[in-house]
């Protein structure tokens, strides 16, 4: 089936560069997702065809068992192309629970809201009052891990090739080796085991063409590396003993029974919120909805906001490799062509300015890749996490729609009223899940667009100076004439 | 008949904007002259209609005695439309040659060629040998004068208006009023008796609509002035009666009689080569040609640089009021919408971020009036300049093809040996002129672009420091966090 998008911002093509225009709210079926570079082909419904950025559209959703892969911000900042990121925004998680064998659309809630137990020991997670509201326990010292040297390995006497990345976690200090394969299983496994509680952002895209290119190669570790860092930030992941097994495992047999053990884990799916031990009252569900009505338009806004700074940052991208550095270097050969003219009475000066500005060109299309970079990479990461929560907060929505019933239920009979209270404390838990999760996504949020936005500025600041610094050594050539 | 035009660089014209993108050497039919703003509007061959950049075309000389006002730069860098600077280039000196009643197409310097006497006193044009070889006789105190004041007057009863300048000389610092016309007039009597020699660039030219609009008042008086003090400049020009008599007339009376003599005088047309009396050694005509070899690849050289840097500038000015504006403004917004989305935990420094975004979009798009509109200004006189030499070079060629005739009009016995002497002396006395002329205009040049390029210099400095300090102020706000 065609993979069709809806297109989120108007864009104007670029004549002679194979784009279309396009409109916001139009319906494009995508025609090619393999462009590369952030591109994607698609054709309107006047049966026009070109290229649009990845950014400006969001698969469409007129069949939403379709659980294919969307059109996503990719590697559009790399130059050379094909380093998509795996699913875009929303579509994301649906991938995810696929693959999930609980998962059909929406988990059902139900099998849980019943529950009366609650996990003991090692399982627990608990919940506690913190400064901002209900938190999930932080270990004393953060957990984190180094992704580093990736080597190129072969096995099958060379025929088939791979890369392994060495990760080295913080707390042992010890290396371990893994191939992408195996953080996808790692992947795998978060999402079974937690994405009904916590959004599991998606890894780097696997490449098909190109695996083993210099620069996709880096950018895919940079990436593994937030990915990573992201999951041993988290303080209900970074516990877990699937993280603890990828970092931790001392030889390939430990490496092999643990895998089959987590493979094995019941505590997946809705059930793990029966591991959840809020030590705080119980929320009553009118309480529980207004926390869920604000964080799902919460997660709404900034999923937007995030999607509108990826565009502009996708199209100031475009701009400074192109058309500026363009002109940049026209105004540069101008100068130096007008200083050429003039050569019989020698005017070097003027040259050198135009060498100047030839030099800004290069300036004005290196700096996306200096700082636009980490924006781009840190707002995609979010649009990711952003990405899961839809379907996060559609199972909290689901519960609190199945405790609205519980009344009804009762007068049929069909649940007895101690039921229903374990209903309602059920939800309450699943509420306190939420907010403990909100309140780490907003911690993370702050810790990481303040260091993002220091970045950007700095080395904006930086850029703006060495251009006014080449200039007025430019100028200063002029006043010893 | 329509004005053809021929494009002189590709121009891809943006979508929704009505403009038509054209392709060198593309010959358009010119649909509107009077768009305004830089643009006209143009036919292709296919049929297609839309607006081209001025600059980017030159009148199609397809019928040399047409004679019709052409497209050429204008008033693009100024947002209130309507400022066109009167002819372009090539054909600006046809005009005026038109206006000239001895003038067809190229005046014929027979007349000239075979003049026997030199003019003598006050009307003598000396030439001597300067440092850089040929030159005019430079006045003690460089003439200049300031245009400003710029009042609206009234007759007939105030159903006529017009604006009226005041122009104060250097040399007597008595104002004198003169309105456009005047000036149209002056202009008018120099090209009648200098233009064999001398380049006399085109006013700044008349509008039809929005004559008293004040921005354009201020662009016209600062193009006035411009012309003014390049006239001033001029040794020969300033020098002359016609430049006194519109500087210096004490009333009505003076001003009217000598109006009466300056439209009488003889010395006009090719004749003015007779008062010119270089103080130097006769050149055979072989050196006289090599030497008009070189200053017509010169100037034509020079034209090309001069309209590149115009295309070029031209394209960036448009480029930063337009989409680099609009970019950076959504910039500011998108994170201002970012910080609004983290209001709950309250973010104002994103949002200063955002604001200081904004106000570069404001700065970007301020700056070429600050700095690329002298430059623009500059290069426009001088390919004003720069159309005028063609053919006063022309006037120049017809003399040495008459000269290579003399052996043959000799043999005929049509002229004598001693009139091809004569003729050979003559051809020696235009070429001194065509060199000082040509000394003249390299040294005005080198003193133009040296402070052009330091002005635009110390503007683009200051751009990007004010901006490196805007992001610096940005960037504190979030140390404090």
């Amino acid at each position: 089936m065609a993979v069709k998008a809806q297109v989120l911002y108007d864009f104007t093509a670029e004549p002679g560069n194979n784009e279309l225009s396009v409109q916001e709210g139009e319906i494009l079926t995508v025609t090619n997702q393999n462009v590369g570079s952030g591109w994607v082909e698609a054709r309107n419904s006047r049966g026009n065809v070109g290229l649009v950025p990845e950014d400006y559209i969001e698969e469409w959703d007129d069949d939403s068992d379709d659980g294919k892969s969307t059109v996503g911000y990719g590697g559009s900042q790399m130059e050379e192309g094909g380093t998509m990121q795996r699913g875009g925004a929303h579509s994301t998680m649906k991938i995810s629970l696929n693959k999930f064998p609980g998962f059909s659309k929406t988990p059902n809630p139900e099998v849980y809201l019943l529950t009366k137990s609650v996990a003991k020991g090692n399982d627990k997670l608990p919940i506690y009052a913190g400064e901002v509201g209900p938190v999930w326990l932080y270990p004393q010292i953060q957990l984190d891990c180094v992704v580093a040297d990736p080597k190129k390995g072969s096995k099958m006497y060379g025929l088939k090739s791979y890369i392994e990345y060495q990760i080295t976690p913080n707390t042992t200090n010890r290396p371990v080796n893994h191939r992408y394969k195996h953080f996808d299983w790692l992947y795998e496994r978060l999402v079974e085991k937690f994405a009904c509680a916590l959004p599991i952002p998606c890894l780097p895209d696997k490449q098909v063409t190109g695996r083993f290119e210099e620069e996709f190669i880096k950018m895919r570790m940079e990436r593994l590396q937030g990915w990573m860092s992201r999951m041993c930030r988290h303080p209900v992941i970074s516990n877990s003993e699937v993280l603890q097994l990828f970092l931790n495992y001392r030889d390939e047999k430990e490496w092999k029974l643990g895998k089959r053990k987590a493979e094995k884990d019941e505590f997946v799916g809705v059930k793990i919120f029966s591991t959840i031990d809020p030590e705080l009252p119980e929320l009553d569900p009118g309480q529980v909805e207004q926390k869920y009505e604000m964080y799902s338009q919460f997660t709404r806004s900034m999923d937007n906001s995030v999607k509108e700074l990826l565009a502009v940052g996708h199209l100031h991208w475009k701009r400074c490799t192109g058309p500026l550095q363009k002109e940049y270097r026209q105004i540069g050969k101008a100068f130096q062509n007008l200083s050429s003219v003039f050569n019989t009475s020698a005017y070097p000066t003027l040259s050198a300015t135009g060498k100047t500005y030839e030099e800004i060109a290069e300036l004005v299309a290196g700096q996306p890749k200096k700082d636009l970079h980490f924006l781009m990479e840190t707002n995609n990461e979010y649009k990711g996490l952003l990405g899961c929560f839809p379907d996060t907060i559609a199972v909290h929505k689901a519960a609190i729609d199945k405790v609205k019933e519980a009344d009804h239920l009762v007068t049929m009979n069909k649940i007895s009223q101690q039921d229903k209270h374990i209903m309602e404390k059920n939800l309450s838990t699943m509420s306190y899940a939420l907010q403990a999760e909100m309140n780490h996504f907003h911690s993370n949020r702050i810790y990481d667009y303040n260091r993002l936005m220091q970045f950007y500025l700095e080395e904006q600041v930086k850029f703006y100076e060495t251009i006014a610094e080449k200039l007025k050594k430019a100028l200063g050539q002029y006043t010893t004439m």
